[in-house]
C-alpha cells in the first residue's frame, strides 16, 4: 500500500481495514482544508487496492469531528479582499468540502464511522456518507451554523440523502442538537452503543465486512448508489449483466464452492 | 405588517412568530375553498416579510382539520351540471388545495404545526408541509378518502415526500387511522408529547428558531427543499455560492462576532 | 376467474382475496424460475378482474421463502457454455426475477406480504413491493449474497425504493440478517405480531381492504408509485383529474350518499 504522508490524519492498516483517525485533538479535530484534502488523497490511494476492504473514520482524543477550521476561515477572509468572482476563496474553501463527501460516498471500501463526542457541522456530514455507522451514546450530534449566521451548504444535501427531507428541515432549521441515542432513531447512524461497548461493536462490523466476497462489495455499493440516478429498468438491466460477471467470476465460483463443501470461502 | 382579511383564520402575531388558526369549529375546521385561498393570501403577504420567521398553523377548539369541506363538494356538483373540460369545477377544488399545499411547503418562514384533535385528509395533507410538527398523543390522523369512494388525490404525492413510499402505500390503501405516537414513529410529525405539555414544546420550537440567523435559515430551507430537483453536484456549487455570500454578508460577520464575543447575536 | 395452473404456487380465493402460497416445502420455497414465471402468469390474469381486491403472499410450511434455486443455477451454467453475448442464460435467469418483483409492485390489488421463518434473497425482494407487510417476530430475514460472492442485483434496488439508501447500504455490505422486528424497525414490513397472532392481523388487513372503494384503491396506488417519476405539479394535475372522475362515477356516488346515509358503502 502506497498512503500519502498526512500531518492531520492517523493511518494505521490492520488486517482488511485501514483505520484513519482525524487528528487533530487540540481543535477537537476539527476539518480543516489540509484534513480535507489529506481525506481525499488518502481515499484516492487506495483506490485501487483490494487489500483494503473497510475504512474506518475516527476522532482523536473521544471526540469525533466539532465542525470547521476557523484559522480556514480567517484565511480566507484575508485572501477575499484581494480575490475576484472567478476566484472566491469561500466558495472554494466550502465547495472542496463537499468534493470530499462525494468522495468517500462513492469509495469501493465498506466506509464505517465511529463516533463519540463532538460530531458537528462537517463531522455531521461526514457521518452521512458512512455506509455503517457505529455511536456513542454519548456523542454530541448537531448543526449549529444558522445559529452563527450561516448555511450548512455543502452538508444539508448529503444529509437530505441521509435521513430525508422531513427530518432535515427540523434539524437544519432549529440548529438542533441531540445524542447518540438520538442519531440512531433518526438514521443518521445505524447502531448505537454504550461509550463501553463500542469497540466491541466495531470489531463485529469489521469481522461481518470480511465475510463478504470483495469484489461483490464494490460492485454492490456501486450499484445501490445508482438508483435513483437511472431508470429502474436500466438499473436492473446493468445489475443482471454484473450478476452474471460476478457468477462465473472467481468470488462467484468460489462462493458456490465453499457453500457446498460448507467451508468459509477463501476472502474470508 | 399588511395581514389580509380572514373570516376562516384567526392571525396573531407574537414577537417572531405568526400564529394562524384555522377557525371553523363546527365543522372542526374542515379545509373549505375559502381557507384553502386565505391561507394562501395570508403566507403570500409575509413572502417578504422578515420580522415573521416562524409561523404556527394550528386549529380552533381542540382540532386541527378535519379534511376538506361537504358545503363546497356541493357547490361543485351544482356548478358542474353546467361545466365544460375546461373548467371543470370538481378539477379545479381539489388543485387548488393542492396548490397551497406547494406554496406553505417552501414558504421561507419555519411552519410549525401543532396538531390535536382531529387530522384527517386535507389536515393531514397540511401537516405534511411543516417544517417542524409537534402532535398531542391523543391526536387523531387518518386518510379516510378510499372509504369514501375517492382518491387522497392532493394529500397522496405530499405524503409521499414526507414519510415515503413504503409507509404512504400501506395508509392509504387501508384508510388507515391512528394517533400521535404513531404519527411520530412514521414521520408524519416530529415529536408527540402529553396533550398538557404542547404549550411548552411549542415555546421551546420558538425559542429555538430566534437563535437561528433568519436569512440563513430562509437559505437553508430553500437549499434543502432543492436536493433532488437537480444533480447533487449543482446543488452542491450553489449552496456554496451561498455560502461565500453569507459569510461575508451581515448574519455572517454577526455570528462570528458574536460566537468571538461569547455572546448572543442580534438575531436571538 | 381464469387463473393459470401453477405446479409451484397454492391458489385460494376467499371473499374479495385471492391467497398464493410459494409451495417449495423441501426448498423452503426457494424462488425457481418456473415460481417467477407462474406468479408472472398469476398476476396477469388477475390484472383487470376487479372481483381480486387484495393479494396474499406467503409460504408454505413456516417458511416464506428461501432466495434463489440452486438448480437453475445449475441449469444456467450448463447452458452458459454454449451461450453467446446476446443470450446469457446468468442473466436471463436473473433479470426476469425483477421483470416479476416490478410486475408485482405495481399490480393493482393491495398486495399483502406474510412472512414467516426464511425470508432470504428472492423472498426479502417480494416483501419489499408489497402493500402491506405483516412478519412473525421469529422470521429471520437476510441479504446472504456477498458472502456468496455475488451481488444482490435485482433485489438492491428494491431494498433502496423500500427503505432508502442508508439502511440498505449497510445491510447489503455486511450481509446482516435480523428478525422480523428489527425487519419493522427498519421499515422493510409494517407491522410486527408474535407468531401466534398473525392469522388475527391478516383479517384486520383483510377487512380494512375492504372498506377501501376498489376502484378508488387503485388510482390511488397508481397515483402513489408515480410520484418521483413526474414533476410534482403534474402529478397533482393528474391526480385532480382522477379526483373529478371519481367523484362523479359510481364509488364517488355511493361513498357520499352512504355517509349521508351513515350506512356501509356497497363495495365494504
Amino acid at each position: 500500500m502506497n498512503l500519502p504522508t498526512t500531518e492531520t490524519l492517523l493511518l494505521e492498516q490492520k488486517d482488511h481495514a485501514l483505520h484513519i483517525t482525524l487528528n487533530r485533538p487540540k481543535a477537537r479535530n476539527a476539518m480543516s482544508l489540509q484534513m480535507v484534502h489529506e481525506l481525499m488523497a488518502v481515499f484516492e490511494s487506495i483506490k485501487d487496492d483490494r487489500s483494503v476492504r473497510a475504512v474506518v473514520l475516527r476522532g482523536a482524543d473521544g471526540h469525533f469531528c466539532a465542525g470547521g477550521d476557523i484559522k480556514d476561515m480567517a484565511g480566507a477572509r484575508a485572501a477575499a479582499s484581494n480575490a475576484d468572482e472567478q476566484n472566491d476563496p469561500y466558495y472554494n474553501l466550502n465547495r472542496e468540502f463537499g468534493r470530499m463527501l462525494t468522495q468517500v460516498n462513492s469509495a469501493p471500501q465498506v466506509v464505517i464511522a465511529v463516533t463519540e463526542g463532538a460530531v458537528l457541522g462537517g463531522g455531521f456530514g461526514l457521518v452521512c456518507v458512512s455506509d455503517v455507522a457505529i455511536t456513542a451514546e454519548s456523542a454530541k450530534f448537531g448543526l449549529p451554523e444558522t445559529g452563527l449566521g450561516i448555511p450548512p451548504a455543502q452538508i444539508a444535501p448529503f444529509v437530505v440523502n441521509r435521513i430525508g427531507l422531513t427530518q432535515t428541515r427540523r434539524l437544519a432549521l432549529l440548529g438542533a442538537r441531540f445524542d447518540g441515542t438520538e442519531a440512531a432513531r433518526l438514521g443518521i447512524v445505524h447502531t448505537v452503543c454504550s461509550d463501553e461497548d463500542i469497540e466491541q461493536e466495531l470489531e463485529a462490523v469489521l469481522t461481518q465486512v470480511k465475510r463478504c466476497a470483495p469484489e461483490a462489495n464494490i460492485i454492490t455499493k456501486a450499484l445501490i448508489l445508482s438508483v435513483g440516478n437511472d431508470e429502474l429498468d436500466n438499473v436492473l438491466d446493468h445489475a443482471a449483466r454484473s450478476f452474471s460477471d460476478c457468477v462465473q467470476g472467481k468470488e462467484g465460483q468460489e462462493g458456490t464452492m465453499a457453500f457446498i463443501q460448507k467451508r468459509r470461502p477463501n476472502w474470508a
